[in-house]
């Protein structure tokens, strides 16, 4: 199931796409009843609606509003150095990215006024599906409602002048997310998937979900060792080798395997 | 005016808080019928309901629900070093910890099970009234509801040796705030407040919050500059010298000239 929300009307709406992802003009949403991410309620069964819309006649918004989004830093690496490393002996090194810098697919860029070297990296983000701390191994998919792309955008000068990362990958509009949360990819499907970002329609990014050097298991153990993670929060899980600069004008697209694809342009802070 | 949440029945209410609080037995909470800190309404005038209650007789919860809570850290020092510092240069040293981490006065501070060095620090926090971003100087008192004290509780072994303080500082329980939003405190007054933090009733840290390096306004413009902030939102403005170890069974207490105090006491993980 494609989980996504949209303007309809004035309201922003859950629903669930319909339809075959390779014939975009002939998918449908069709509305549900319920906020599948509401705290102290089971996300599922939903109340769809009877009626749907052309889903090319709505605006598509952020799938999900976290609460937070916990996200890790230098989790690809090349094929022979993972080899050397015993992730069981590493903590991932973990960062936060405010609720205030997610955005939708189609939403604009803003270039931001502090920086001049603004990195696009792509990422599979997980969605987390119930209230949860300490999640054993076992427990982890239980957890997991299902995935989505993300753009860990990231403004790469303040990053480096800067300790922590609160504004350089905290600024508003700093995680674009979408198109959906499809919640039909299994955990162990989730760790090997195809993902690639591509600037003005040149791949920039290409690598498998295998290349991470903490899985999905690996980070929702670390995180919920330390902190409760709420419906709807959002695990980013790294970016592969390729991530770079993007400028004024750029259209970036970062691609799942069935998930879908996920296009932003760039803007300047000015035309906000 | 101060500006309280409690528990009246099961349900939270913010109310506000009257007496002389050198009395404490004779404190009253009147709750009002609007949440001060809901977006995109004015927090004021508030509506005051006729009934108040003994405050003695309810459970003062945390004052505000940040939807993220932004720290600065290394913000206090020696006023020589301090005379040799040009705020305007330099850059506060950000982090972030997030909306899980806020507990009340009263609550138990849970010892996490992942560290054996867990740190006080009293800190000024701020609290935000209305939604902005890229705020001038001349417009930081306009954003700026009141203040409340704060507990910037550090896992220390976990914050050396892991590069980001996501753990170190977002654990569950990491941030206790209260026991009100005192609003009758102007931004100049603010600056030059007397701060304590005691462990069992000994003084572990005893300054005046002019002693920082970054002041509200300089912490506000800068995060401001790239990210927007939410009414009831917290600005954390660093600790001074004297933070240190706490045990199992140690009371905490934070007090602020013109606030208050917020008092916490530390129990096993295993008692949660």
């Amino acid at each position: 199931m494609r989980l996504a929300r949209c303007l309809i009307g004035r309201h922003p709406r859950f629903g669930i796409v319909e339809g075959d992802v390779t014939k975009p003009a002939g998918l449908k949403f069709r509305p549900i009843n319920n906020n599948p991410h509401a705290l102290h309620k089971p996300p599922f069964p939903h109340e769809p609606s009877h009626a749907t819309v052309a889903l090319s006649t709505v605006s598509i918004l952020s799938p999900v509003t976290p609460s937070k989004i916990v996200a890790v830093a230098g989790n690809y690496c090349a094929p022979a150095a993972r080899r050397r490393i015993k992730p069981s002996t590493l903590v991932p090194n973990l960062f936060l990215k405010p609720s205030t810098c997610v955005i939708g697919p189609g939403a604009p860029i803003f270039y931001p006024a502090f920086s001049s070297l603004l990195l696009h990296e792509a990422e599979l983000a997980v969605v987390i599906k119930r209230e949860c701390r300490n999640v054993t191994r076992e427990a982890v998919a239980d957890v997991v409602l299902g995935y989505t792309c993300a753009n860990d955008l990231t403004a790469g000068d303040i990053q480096r002048t800067e300790p922590h990362w609160t504004r350089a990958k905290g600024f508003d509009g700093a995680c674009p997310l979408g198109p959906w949360v499809e919640t039909d990819i299994s955990l162990e499907d989730a760790g090997n998937l195809a993902i690639t970002c591509t600037v003005n329609g040149h791949v920039r990014q290409a690598a498998r979900t295998s290349q991470t050097i903490h899985n999905i298991t690996d980070l929702i153990v670390a995180i919920t060792q330390a902190m409760t993670l709420l419906p709807g929060d959002i695990i980013l899980t790294g970016t592969p080798p390729g991530y770079g600069p993007i400028s004024i004008g750029d259209t970036v697209t970062i691609t799942i395997e069935r998930i879908g694809a996920l296009t932003n342009t760039v803007h300047a802070e000015s035309g906000r």
